[in-house]
Order: C-alpha cells, then structure tokens, then sequence
C-alpha cells in the first residue's frame, strides 16, 4: 500500500497485459496472456485477468491485495460509471456487470474505460501528450478507434459515446464499413482495409512479396508485421495501399483538428508499433498543410511514445483517478 | 443598473443588430444598421455599434451608461481573451484591438466572440438548446460555422481555433472551398455553393424559376429569400439542389455526433431563418440514422428557435458571464 501501486490491464480480442505502475507511470510488474476464446460467460477472462494482475503484483514484489485498484481498458459498448458492459462483439458477451465481476474475483476496486481511451489517457499522463491539456487520441488495428482528452480529463460525451470517430465518412459511397456505412475512414484505413485492398490488387494480378512474405511465416493474415517486412523489401504495392490510407488519414486528423483544435493528436495502435513514425509522418504532413491556419499554428501530431503499455497504463491511471475522486467524494 | 441589463450586437457583414436584453434573456430593446462599408480603419463600425446600442437603450428606456457590459459576435480571427481582431475579411480589417476601441467608444465593458459562438451561446441559454450541456451549432449562409457549448460553457480548443467545422473535408477532391482545400462542407453546402450549382446547372440548360425570381426582385444573388420563393413555386432544380446540399450536410452531422456526442445539434442561420424546419428536417433523418448507434439514442438535431436574434441575445450572455467571471476574480 505505501508505495501506492495500481493495476491496469488491457484486454483485447486476442490478447491480455496488465501493469502494476506507481503513480509516475513507473511499471513495476508486467504480465501477458492470451485472451479466451469468444464466450457468453465471461467466467474464464475475469479468471484470467485476475492471475495476470497477481502475476504482475508478484513481479513488482507485492501482493495483490496491496494494490489500490484495477483499471481494465476494453472493446466494446460499456457505461463507465456503473461499469456494465452492453456489449463486446470480439469476446462475446451480452450484458456483463464488468466491473462488479472483477471486483468479486480480485477485491480491489474496479473500474473499466474503453481500449482507446485508455491508450490515449496513458499518453497523456506518461507519453507523447504529457502535459497537453487536450489530446486526440487516433488508434489505428484490426479498426479505428479514437479516445478524446479535453481539460486534463477523459471526454466521454452526453451518452459515453464521444470518440467513435472511427465512423467518421471521409468519402461518401466509399467502400463498405462494419457499421454497414459506406466510406468511413475505418473502411479505409484500419489494419483490416489495408489487408483487404492488398489483396484485391493481388487478386487483380498486381505483383507483391505479401502472400510470400505471409507463407514463410506461417501467418494467414496480413499483420501489421507482415506489412513491415513487405515495406523493409521495397513492395511497391504495399507502399502504395499504405501511402493511400495516410492519405485520408491526413485529411481525416485535419478534420478532427477543424473541429476541435486539440494541443496534440497521437497516433498508435499495431501498425504504429510495427512501423513507427515511417508510418505517421505523411499523416502529419498531410494534416498539418491541411488544417484550417490557427494563431498557434498546426497542432502536434505524434505516434505513440507508450506502444504496448499505452493501454494498460492509461488504465492503470483512469483507475487512479476515479478511486481518487471516490475518496473525496466521501470525505 | 438595477435591471441587470446587457447589450449585445451581431456585427455581420452586411448588416448590424443591437438588443438589449434582461438575465432572463428577455429582449428590452432592439436596433438595426447596415454595416459600413469594408475599410481598413474600424472607427466608422465602432461608432455605428455605439450609436445603435444606444437606440437599444433608449428602446429599453434606460441610458447606455446604465448598461452593464457590451458583447460582440463578430465574424475573423479574434483572440477572445484580449478581444484583438488578426483578420475581418468581411470588414476589411488588420489588427485591430476591437474590445479596447469598443470600450473607449462606449464607456462599457466589452466583450467579443466569434459570430457562430455568440449564436450557440444564444440558443445554448434561451433557445433550441436551452438546459442542454453540450451542444454543437451548425450555422449556414454565406459560409459554413460551428460553435460547440461543452459542459454549459463555449469550447474554444487549444488555440482559440475550435469550431471550424465548415472547412471538414466530406469528400476529397470536390469542389474547391475558399479556404483552398477541396470539398469541404462549406464548400459543397454554404448558401454560397447551392447559389454556385444553381447556377452551373441553369447555364448548362435546365430549367428553374430562379432568375425569373431574381428579376422580379431586383436581386442580383440568389439569397435564402429567393430560395423560399422558388420552393414555394415548386421549382424542382432547387429542390435538387438543395437535396444534394441536405444529403451531405446530414453525413456531416453524423460525422460531428460521432466525435463529440452532444446532447443537441442546432442547425441556423439564414437559409434556415426563411426556410425553417423544412430545410432541417431531412439533414436531422440522416443524421439521426447514420450516426453511430449510443445507449442513449441519436441526439437531437434542431432548427434555430432564436432566428435573426441569436447572435445578439448570445453575445449579451457571453458578455454577462465574462463580466461576471471578473467581477468574482476580483472578490
């Protein structure tokens, strides 16, 4: 307890992390998992972070019942006040009193925020918008999601659904997004839209190292690890799908500048990660010449400074921050 | 004194408008002018803003001197904490320290925001968003301008910038927009662009009422009033062409509500003054069903209920809460 420690775990559709951090974003203890299958209970993944926090506690020297509290960033359509989740389409469930399962299963105080708004809470206490007052937050994997700092603080919106830019339409009749629009920026430059245009071109006889590439290494999707590897042996056509995606991406970020004028926007997510800032610079670029002028000048444009622990971490802090506020609020 | 009364004005590029109005948003008195003619020095506006603030007065049976505070919405690039004006396109100003002049000018203290701030400030406390946190203000007429009132305040972003929603590109590589991006909203719906495709379509041939409208008027532009009269007349061209306007100011909206999840969006200003919820009522059925699906159902998407007095009766609140804040600083 003296060395005020917190859990934050970032649970996605495949994979599990948790930190133990001290209150200067310090990780203390780090655990992975793979995330269970899909699942109506979500029995096995509440069991599942509950031993990933205690592993992490044992690897900062502490037990689990020494911290503070856990934070969990997660997909899907949750109340972050009562902590009920409505939905989670990668992991199944229907209904789930998040918050209060994992409080029984760990006994620490509980709280969960979305995955992007935990990895941009992160950011903006430990990372590439520390010190901004406001920050956007683009992540960029198997979607395209956005998380929202305004004043210092998490912008959640009048219903908790502000940051579902994702299913901004950056081009009308453009091709068809998940959320059955056509056109978003998601179904233009998610992981998964890039994978799809790839293989279009490919199919259409269009030469590439990709399916190579993806043999060899025993993959059947077009990860973002496979597109660095296609990059770092000069595939034209990945280059060219790629430099498509930055291209509305950068007028996508511009837009989001017009509209709310943040101090910083951070890009992330798996292809970030893989491809660093090769891949964020001609976002920048493009958005930068294309804002509307502002006295200030353009406003930064990031990546990731956090990777991996962007999520966690923020988790961690959002965690932190609410127990805070509880604890005032009784006194 | 004793009546707490405010001064607001509306400072347009062509025209001029003064109220003077009570806390409860009550307008006492009202006065017009046209806008003097474009001109680097600002004195002839300012002594026509004093001179009908003092009309207002006189309207509401008090004297100027007994006006609490003086705001102003007006439109370029103003510094709202100084109240020093960078660039008045319409007024053809450079540099002007417009709240000092306005107070030498009138003895009260001044106040200016941005004209679309003023009239989301307006509706946010006396109109279609009364008693709504959020709101985000949607203004149509000569250009395209946004103003967002979050948790019960204006939010200006970083840099003062926020709020320019008219330059969101909808659809790369439309028409050019003033700001020299193309396809941005303003530039595919401004009353402006409806007036620039009314056009295009008429010289290549089609048939439309409009210019026999025109004449008969003796109008030379093909203002919001010319508008109501050919829909009026059942002109199916500007029924097109306004369609094609409303069907992308409704993606859009759908695109604002996916990033910011305001409690009311609030569509005004000229077009919207002549053809009032006919005009909204289609951009509202879109937006509403594309937006990306919250808990709490679509927000609403409104009309302007404040029409021609939004902008004053705003600038006045903005005004007397500024007046406030410094008078509670000052304690």
């Amino acid at each position: 307890m003296k060395k005020q420690l917190v859990a934050g775990v970032d649970l996605g559709g495949t994979s599990l992390s948790a930190v133990v951090a001290d209150p200067s974003g310090n990780v203390l203890g780090l655990a992975e998992a793979d995330t269970p299958p899909p699942n109506a209970d979500p029995g096995p993944v509440i069991r599942e972070i509950a031993r990933i926090v205690r592993e992490a506690a044992g690897a900062a020297g502490v037990d689990m019942g020494d911290l503070l509290a856990l934070g969990v960033g997660a997909p899907g359509t949750l109340d972050p006040d009562t902590g009920f989740m409505a939905k989670a389409v990668n992991l199944g469930w229907l209904d789930v009193p998040f918050t209060r399962l994992l409080q029984d299963e760990t006994g620490l105080p509980s709280f969960a925020a979305g995955d992007v708004q935990s990895a941009i809470m992160g950011e903006h206490t430990f990372g590439a918008a520390k010190g901004a007052a406001s920050a956007i937050g683009v992540w960029i994997g198997t979607g395209l999601g956005g998380g929202i700092i305004l004043g210092g603080e998490l912008y959640r919106g009048h219903s908790g659904a502000a940051g579902e830019i994702g299913h901004m339409v950056v081009a009308p009749g453009g091709p068809e997004c998940g959320c059955g629009r056509k056109g978003c920026i998601e179904a233009f430059a998610s992981r998964t839209a890039i994978e799809r245009d790839l293989r279009a071109a490919i199919a259409a006889g269009r030469k590439s190292v990709v399916l190579e590439i993806m043999e060899k290494r025993g993959k059947t999707r077009i990860t973002s690890g496979i597109l660095k590897r296609a990059l770092a042996a000069d595939d034209a056509l990945t280059m060219e799908v790629l430099a498509r995606a930055q291209d509305h991406l950068g007028t996508f970020v511009a837009n989001l500048i017009n509209v709310l004028d943040p101090e910083v926007v951070v890009v992330g997510g798996g292809l970030v990660e893989k491809l660093g800032d090769n891949f964020v610079a001609p976002i920048r670029a493009k958005a930068q010449a294309e804002c509307f002028r502002r006295p200030a000048g353009p406003p930064r444009v990031l990546p990731s400074a956090l990777g991996d622990d962007a999520g966690s971490l923020g988790a961690s802090e959002i965690a932190r921050r609410r127990l805070n506020r509880q604890v005032a609020s009784l006194k």
